[in-house]
């Protein structure tokens, strides 16, 4: 998890807008192979899984953030460190259940949709931006914690705002053990 | 080509990991979809234009660039300008033909590979950031620039640097002319 002394926080900033049209190639070329937008959705997260299991590495190095002691701090560092870094935005964040293991991350504006109208009719079910799900779920699982994350709601599906689920797994017995 | 006012450029900014493996998890698709190398590469350079097409826009927009007086200008805004912007590097240009129109861009490191160890032996013939071709390619076009663009070096198949060459179309006649 260590870089190499000298390179520095700002060799690694981009414009966000290539990330934007590259992603949307990808959704393109996987609504090509895919008929059923579940398959496309599931391809999105099985990549995205990936992508997270090698990115917490990045992260981890670059962000300097500590263990976090509970589910709350882990979805605030998601919400305001690593969507800052990787999307350039910081979603809000809300706790919804009182058993404190689920979260929405709310996004009034969603970076990877920037280009994106809408989406065509006959791509009604198409969870455009799921890779983020399977990053998240990817990068959790490399610091032992098993989520389900999915899209609650959606702008392009005409929601009000852009809802990600974060429900972490573990149970409550497993996290108190952790904290002492 | 107008923004919104007060989308400020801090907005814009990204970290590269997530771009460069979100481009290693589609060159892996066209991969799964295409046998042959050739095909992937002409499908990421296709891919490419697309986006060039689109980005030129927001290029214009925030880099402030002028109109290019030059093919060698341009070469160094593509370069010093553009990579920097959307890969956070910059080649170093020459100019390879007495008639000014041939121009490299060459990289010491080249971002989009940073997770890729080397190609797969059944790959040799990738053209694993053809992308970038089709980016350039599509954004000179939409400033009424034709080129060819390639890559002659790639460290990822054994040579020392990364050298993405640059041909512009255009007779010597229409630039003099463009020029008065």
């Amino acid at each position: 998890m260590s870089r190499p002394p000298g390179r520095k926080q700002e060799y690694h900033k981009i414009s966000r807008e290539l990330f934007v049209l590259t992603y949307g190639a990808l959704v393109a070329q996987l609504c090509k192979d895919y008929e059923k937008d579940e398959d496309v959705n599931t391809c999105l997260d099985r990549m995205g899984y990936g992508i997270g299991v090698r990115l917490i590495d990045d992260f981890l190095a670059r962000s300097s953030v500590k263990k976090c002691r509970s589910y709350s701090e882990t979805a605030d560092v998601i919400a305001q460190v690593a969507f800052k870094m990787y999307l350039g935005v910081t979603p809000s964040v809300s706790c919804s259940s009182a058993a404190g293991n689920e979260f929405s991350l709310i996004l009034d504006k969603n970076p990877l949709v920037d280009f994106v109208e809408e989406l065509p009719a006959e791509r009604a079910s198409l969870c455009y931006c799921n890779l983020l799900c399977g990053v998240i779920r990817g990068a959790l699982e490399m610091v032992h914690l098993a989520a389900e994350v999915t899209f609650l709601q959606d702008r392009l599906k005409g929601d009000a705002v852009t809802e990600i689920g974060i429900t972490f797994l573990r149970k409550a017995e497993d996290r108190k053990h952790k904290r002492n």
